[in-house]
């Protein structure tokens, strides 16, 4: 891969700094502090003895897992006016937290988490670009720690979840493929993908974006390359913070 | 590509019959009644000479293509209540709408669109899976028209679309790719792709999505090289209805 | 009748050219496309198994009719945002599918529908004035189908309707009573009246209103007379549908 | 008119006592306390000194007049939720408002209010039929109050209203027409019917609706003549109050 | 205390006139119209057979007293804008109605209320400060009023309240210390406290608050010794209005 | 004061350890994260240079601080749902905001804020007892170094902060006054106060309640002199997270 001029000195192929810090939220049944660069997020999850009302209601067996994602007002650089302010979640917020519930989902086999819902709250603290992707890798780790928690006190027989997910961005910008985009670098890109991938190396999620902008197959090809790369390397991040 | 026991007996990659029925909405900009076998969606274009309240903020050039999706409660075999009596959106209509303008803008140049606004609204009048990748087919057909129709009437000097852009579904069935999926296959697909392409063949969006299942690299290059068959004919339907 | 100048050319108790066309919704139980003149209206009607939690909180017997009526964003010259843009629906949406509910309701024997709920949506495609009057004429078209089917499939032993309902517009332009009103003659006249009448001659809704302006008791005689006129051909246009 | 056996008493075709306080409201700019029977409703009328924002960005020139209508959570037996605890207002108090507004408007030359609205609240105190109706009635006084102080003060050159407006109910108990019906009369009733009239003896509104019953253009007419028999009433009680 | 020059005359440590006029909703269980000065206040209580669901989801004995407070659009010389009109109560409202409920339920037995609700409505009629001690001490009245019928009525055996509750404004116009004050005085006040008070001289509530401004603690028990003087002739106008 | 057996051991009159961590929130112009015991907040600062509609409307002079207050799901042992999934703040929440608003403004000189609103947002980590006083004393370290940031950028001439403020809650459990409660004494006190105080020694706030309970003037006494006493120490914490 050529030399990239990244305005924080990074090759085209490397991750910002990760680094996850556990127990940032005490009250939560497992949390973590997930950085990328210098975006932060709080990732927390929380077991609850409930399910959803359609799972009642359609008398579906089994558990639930589920996302809730916000940016905190001060996590950019202008305040960003809170959800309640507008009395109702925007259009990204809602794909995102969709999308993080999907890929904890994906990995899990909810038989095992019978009548219960494990709810990960992902609060962005600081955002520098790849705030959904952070979520993901975080999310899995909070999940983790939940979920050995609630075997250890005995209210689950065994974890749910098969294996780990994470999640990274790549981008064009210009013709250079790019992992893991900062924000300055999100904003200039002509496409943008995030990949959401399992421990085991299959897909969770492919989404990539051209706006006001297409792409070829090759270049798509390039692309989940780069971001599968990645993820090695934030698979073992996240095996490292819970070890 | 093996023999398939579809449903409706089609080849696993054969596209259900398409129509397109344009003037569905006589005081629309421009208008398309949209089938894709049992889906039907009403797609219709409404050119307005105002752009949205951030433009004008941000002082940004040029014009907006932006759509709207809704699904009329009897398109469904169990009526489907009307948004408004929720009072809000659901996020699969926020994030469907959002698609349907990114694929439009992905082909635009807004800098042609001088101070206007673009709406297309795509109304699903019948619901047999595949409504989002009928919307944004025939929101090229009902935009196309709108925009000839104002060039027509001097309203406009040329036209912002640079080219086609349609829409398909793709999924695996167990193991097995399917193109352009009916209600009940997408049900039962463990993935679910949508491919959004340009009339020359480039990628718009590709999002590809297993829900409690995940994809390895080769299953997702199969189902891509599946989608872009059915395009071809996509493309050609379309053409066919403009000429 | 003296001599009128229409901007159809119409005389002034003549209605306007008047088709219904079934089948336009095939997923609703019974439906169909009125038109009268430009004015065009989805009425789809659907059945379902439970009644409102008003009629189960206070253990009423029987079933119960309802409509709800909205206008497509593309069924007026200017584009009309959709209700969930602003989140409620208008007085004036209110207003008439109250009107449609009860008018349904008039004709009906609702204990001849245990548990069930028949609900009628009329989504306006395209306006011209009277767009209530033939909601309420294609709603009954709607509803005759939608029950009838359910008679045939054995779900309903016999129709909750009694006979046929129909609406129509009539009003003052200047001092000229006029029937069936397009919408300019609505947004001029100065006395706007809609009369809902039964097969056999009976009124179920008589509302007659002067925007700044007022009416005498003759006037009010001379509109119902012209109303009763034009809903003799409505009533044959219903049943000529229904055959 | 036959004998009747109403719950109080009265003969069929008699209003019940009514009496006009005005002043309840001494920061309103004109105010009067209605009664019919048990029935009181606060009328409040507030002269602001400018106009609805489609009044402005459509450049209309004059005046407004609006109203507000609510039933104070005491005025019925069982509490009455407040329209804040569900968030919005329900159908009935929407048409309600909107009848009241349009009812003074008919009597009005919008011209002589440059620039203004008056808007009129009607609270009910006390509910036992017939809110509507006094709501009208009570609310002419308090915009004429209103009106007069505004032109005593210099606010106002000549007050806008032409004359005087008033309503009452009629309805058919089985087959009885009776006048201004009382709360248990207005539940038993087959067709109820509101009739809003000027001074002069001319309609501005006719009402008339069957719920789950019908009526015929004889019974019509005899519930208008009674009504016109209690307007000349209400006419009378207006002025003197007024005097 | 210093003679002081109030717009009224009256002395620093006097009230404005009380009265309590019991009765004025009557379909209330309990009603009073409260004025102090040229505040007024309708406060009407109301018995009902059941309590809220946070009690019966967490299985809580008793039953429940509740406040809700409004301000009458026309009890302000500028109309106030329904709360509706927002869609939601400001920050203002919900404190004085948690307010007004508290200090009921300080003095209130509410295992003598056992699955009833009593809830006292405030609508302001008139405002010229005050309106919350007003509203707490008219709500004090209505609410014994309602529990003597219900006792009277036998549906209740004996009264939760268990004495006589009060409340009154005390703030500082510069360094003088005054009583119950009217709106301008409000207005100009650089610290503003109520208080709310026991018939036997217990504080319930002490709410003392400087807007861009600070008070001493001596100048904190001057303003509390003033309201307790005022509390005094409040308990015996509620007497006197209960006799 | 006598001994007391408080679950962590602490004296009657002992706050718990305090601790406040600037820097929490990069993106902010200020922020701190303050324990009170296990209570944590997330303060935040952020200068804009715009101000309240209400003060461009009125032509206010000067600046704006306010604040808003949001305690995060995972802050307490059950998650708490977010505002937004109701749509709207409760009422704790709004007094809260409104209290740590007026506590900034009360020691603020808004005339050296010209056009400009400093926004505190506290979001609560963890939540044990205290999290409104934890805010209040945190919000004025944020606010402080918002405002040094401020002037050394030249954005601000001088500081409008006059002094510092502070603020502990205080309460009687049985008869016993306890300083800084944490959840479990909260829930259990009879009596609950909250004082906000200045570095020198004045009130700006003080709400004492007593949820179905009432305190004579000398308890409220004692209370007011244990919070003056538990101030001076975090006045202190305040200058050294400062220094």
């Amino acid at each position: 891969m050529e030399n990239s001029t990244r305005s924080d000195g990074r090759a085209a192929d490397a991750l910002r700094p990760v680094s996850l810090q556990p127990g940032i939220a005490p009250n939560a049944s497992g949390s973590v502090l997930i950085r990328f660069g210098h975006t932060q997020v709080i990732c927390a999850a929380t077991l609850e003895n409930n399910v959803p009302r359609w799972m009642r209601e359609q008398k579906v067996e089994g558990g639930w897992m589920t996302a809730e994602y916000s940016m905190l007002p001060y996590s950019t650089h202008d305040r960003k006016p809170r959800d309640i302010s507008k009395g109702r979640l925007d259009g990204r917020t809602v794909e995102i937290q969709r999308l993080i519930g999907r890929s904890l989902r994906a990995v899990a086999d909810l038989s095992k988490l019978p009548g219960m819902t494990l709810c990960i709250d992902c609060d962005v603290l600081q955002a520098d670009g790849g705030t959904r992707t952070a979520s993901i890798t975080g999310a899995y780790v909070a999940a983790e720690l939940a979920l050995r928690r609630a075997i250890a006190e005995g209210k689950l027989k065994e974890s749910p979840l098969r294996q780990a997910v994470a999640a990274v961005s790549v981008g064009l910008l210009g013709d250079t493929p790019l992992l893991d985009l900062c924000y300055t670098e999100d904003r200039d890109a002509r496409v943008d993908a995030n990949i959401v991938m399992t421990g085991d190396g299959r897909f969770v999620e492919v989404q990539a974006s051209g706006e006001e902008s297409t792409f070829s197959p090759s270049e798509m090809a390039a692309l989940t390359a780069l971001a599968e790369k990645g993820l090695v390397e934030l698979f073992a991040a996240q095996q490292a913070a819970l070890a």
